[in-house]
């Protein structure tokens, strides 16, 4: 599986490198390609050093588009639009969208756009023939890049396209220690994208970091 | 620690008596007090033949109030406000909240009244004295009733009483295998109540049983 990450460089896109690079070839995307190549050498640096296998390289979002079958959104929800208005080329992708639009006051709360989600506004945005999912929407930035510790968690998966939910879900579950969990379809992803802020919460609340959720 | 349950003849209602009235006075309360009568018996007799505790006595949902400190409202949404405006006395009680506004269509949805949640529209209908608190939103009927299955759920406790939420948490972690999370004050229900139909979304298409999470 070719896994393009758009938004790599941030602290989720290349957490989610050092993870899923161990296993497919990613292509981390910047708009800068020279950051890009910078989190891609870094990306190597860590994962060499623990003897573990590496496939990442640096390119442009939009490369990380066209070389990729699975495309992830690694981006703040604030950036979203913008981003995929500077992009093109989705058609036929199976697009990834762990973003989760919230908002900090004296606590976190969940703040969607009028679409529902961000994964629906992802649907409204792309062209018809990107099929649209959510993934990873749980999962702290903290918690993907810390190798050495637990990285258990369920990861709930939503989307319309029964065939891209299937590559998705493969996705997932080719992470070890990592749980996919069909959730329905993209409607769902309101209620999967607000779990965020909850952890965010409880991580404040109760003084944890990193916190993560399991289904059973 | 008296815990009244208002509608402790439902399905919800019936297995938090199971669990808490090992642990704690429970007073099962119903519109008829026959049939909370018949249930505290079903519980006593559950109990009984495990060789466990059991201190659950039945009484209307008036007086498993005016008798407990702490008043759960195990009832669905639609009848969360015709229910509250036919009982009184909250003054001075910690009143939990594990009602959760929902509806199915294609799939399961979070469908909250415009204050925002379920508890929030009770913390409106109830007098300014009662503590409202989000506690076991999301814990199936089915997990609660199951005495011989793995109960190991975490469980959000949202509340802007610090007193309140205190006894909420002891009442969650005196539960056998539960823990509480603080999850914040009141405004952070709307993200603990959504869970709900999203679980039931994960067991419908994932094809799974009283679908439970965890926090870590």
């Amino acid at each position: 599986m070719k896994v393009g990450i758009v938004g790599g460089t941030g602290d989720i896109g290349e957490g989610m490198a050092l993870r899923i690079s161990q296993v497919h070839e990613v292509i981390l995307g910047s708009r800068e390609e020279e950051r890009a190549c910078a989190s891609s050498d870094a990306c190597h640096l860590a994962l060499d050093e623990k003897g573990l296998p590496c496939t990442c390289s640096g390119d442009s979002n939009q490369d990380a588009v066209d070389r990729a079958g699975v495309v992830i959104l690694a981006v703040p929800f604030q950036h979203l639009a913008p981003t995929l208005a500077s992009l093109a080329g989705f058609e036929g992708k199976v697009v990834v969208s762990p973003v989760n639009p919230m908002v900090r006051k004296d606590f976190f709360f969940f703040a969607p756009p009028p679409e529902g989600s961000a994964a629906q506004l992802v649907r409204r945005l792309l062209p018809g023939k990107a099929a649209v999912c959510t993934a990873f929407n749980n999962i702290a930035a903290g918690s993907w890049k810390a190798l050495d510790a637990p990285f258990t968690h369920s990861v709930a998966v939503c989307g319309d396209d029964t065939a891209a939910k299937a590559v998705v879900m493969e996705l997932v579950g080719s992470i070890p220690r990592l749980a996919g969990f069909d959730a329905g379809p993209l409607g769902v992803s309101p209620m999967v994208e607000a779990i965020t802020p909850l952890l965010l919460n409880i991580a404040k609340y109760q003084k944890m970091r990193d916190v993560g959720i399991r289904f059973s």
